[in-house]
């Protein structure tokens, strides 16, 4: 007995025994009221793919996917990301503003918990299928999954969540310390040995054999936070001066980032420069000295609040994250304002 | 006895014994010619800071220090990675135009064989000394060194090499695999299997149940590989169809990564998407088929010829490929022409 189903307007329906055999045992599709189903394209398509479904409208899995991908813009990206999920043993369905929970209208798929279905009431990922060579707004990115497909067909699972960024770092800091604005860093001769032992900050000017023992040089942003918090004394030149250095050096980007270093910093957190990694910073949670120094948790990146991210440097800084132990934060910043923060991880459905 | 220098135009001159203590055994600065040596500025700087030398005119170090940054651009930078390659037990010398070997007009430092010096003849690296913040154009990184400072001080040495691609893939290729064009890849319903399995061309479009068997999705830059080959056949579209649709989707950039494939297969190398990397392209030297899929060695970013490197960018994707034990390749390409190969690795001097 073959089974076909049929196009009404942008569904497929299908009768016979298709609502208990599809929908209420493997979560496909919507009950129209009668006892048939309402399919959406992608569905249908996947029953075409497995022979469950023999034709629609006289089609068979080739001629629908092929007319699909002509009708519908990303339907094949959303077709690959569908069947992987469902290899991987989820119910899954397309986006549907009746949606429990949150908004997320640009997601394309609500995944289900394993074993549960549309009729549970409970959703696990909240999916959005993206090309590699798509952008995503910053402002789109919160508390999803994205599913990248590349271009050669392989899916890429990303993790969207708020970070947890809280440190214990406690230190108190010496005042007027005595600094020098050279280039584009700060040099303190004398009295910042504590600086950097207590806080971490800068880094000691220090040869294997020399004569030169306390001087520790700033980055800085490290300078201007600590001009602004009076600990450090730059004489004629100040707090501004050094920004307007930062400025010249790196302009607005500047400020993102100087902005960033201090929400860090009142967070309990340690940074320090992430440039090994590719990244802003690096942070430490849990910091208490440097002669006790753990492992850095966190690599920041700082964008600007409107950033449009490419998957492909996003898959570049999580995959690097993942191979140094860490967790990959981009942090929204204006030079103003508060700071948004994203934390994105590989996920393994 | 103290041992001072005087500064006589843009260099420090040093009597006494300082042409057999510092010139001779040790390697700084250049005979004048009677007993006298001069020393540039950074060499002078490096033996203040050792306590060799005592003043300068009148400074100590710290004053010649502050002089020696405000009236030489870089002058921090330089000597930051002059004293941590003497620490490391190099001798080395500021850049001069009589150095033996091919001409680096733009390296900073010769840095010599360990344990030989200036007058032996022979230069084992030449090093650019290079801020984090400053961007260096492609047609300057040829075989040399760069020591990145980074906004905190600490110093990043990179490998610019050139490259060896050569890989011993060998397949034959079927003619006139059937195939249509779909959005951004190629789907071919049958006859594609050996392409995959021989050549390691595009994915096979499986799910763990389906009615599906020999369908296989190409990436547009693999169809347009092959539709120039003549061995896939899009029937009323062509390769231009399939250019046409890569221009659409990535601008100019398809072209180059077009031309980049190219010749990495015309090298013996099997290419493959380098997403889940952040690249273009990881690479397979040794390839004998799908079956016996070995380790890929190579990271391809392909980039314009006249792209101008970002320090930052350079290190994430270094590390990147240094944390999965493959090695970084930029192809310097245009749509025609010859591509230029640079391979990039982290140097511990």
């Amino acid at each position: 007995m073959t089974l076909e189903g049929t196009l009404v307007d942008d569904a497929v329906r299908v009768g016979g025994d298709a609502r208990q055999r599809f929908h209420d045992s493997r979560g496909y599709g919507r009950p129209t009221g009668g006892r048939e189903i309402a399919l959406s394209y992608v569905e249908a398509a996947h029953l075409l793919f497995r022979g469950d479904l023999d034709a629609v409208s006289g089609m068979d899995f080739r001629d629908f996917f092929v007319r699909a991908t002509r009708e519908h813009a990303r339907f094949g990206l959303r077709f690959l990301v569908y069947t992987d999920l469902r290899d991987r043993g989820f119910y899954l369905s397309p986006a549907r503003p009746d949606w429990p929970g949150p908004d997320a209208p640009d997601a394309d798929f609500a995944v289900f918990p394993r074993g549960k279905g549309p009729a549970d009431g409970a959703i696990e990922h909240r999916v959005r299928v993206l090309g590699e060579r798509e952008s995503v707004p910053a402002a789109d990115l919160a508390e999803s999954v994205l599913a990248v497909v590349d271009e050669e067909s392989e899916i890429t699972y990303l993790e969207v969540t708020e970070p947890a960024l809280d440190g214990s770092a406690e230190y108190d800091l010496p005042g007027g310390v005595p600094g020098v604005l050279l280039e584009d860093r700060v040099l303190c001769w004398e009295d910042a040995t504590e600086l950097h032992e207590a806080g971490f900050y800068g880094q000691p000017l220090a040869g294997r054999h020399s004569v030169v023992e306390d001087a520790v040089q700033l980055s800085l942003v490290e300078a201007a936070s600590l001009a602004a918090a009076g600990v450090l004394d730059l004489g004629s030149d100040g707090y501004d001066a050094v920004v307007e250095r930062g400025r010249a050096v790196e302009g607005e980007r500047f400020d993102r980032r100087l902005r960033t270093y201090a929400e860090l910093r009142e967070r309990g957190l340690v940074p320090k420069t992430g440039f090994k990694f590719g990244a802003d910073f690096r942070t430490y949670a849990d910091f208490d000295g440097v002669d006790s120094l753990g492992h850095s948790e966190h690599l920041v990146r700082v964008v600007p609040r409107d950033h449009a991210f490419a998957p492909r440097d996003v898959s570049l800084d999580v995959r690097l994250a993942v191979g140094v132990r860490k967790r990959m934060v981009f942090a929204l910043a204006d030079a103003n304002g508060e700071t948004d923060w994203l934390s994105v991880g590989r996920l393994t459905p």
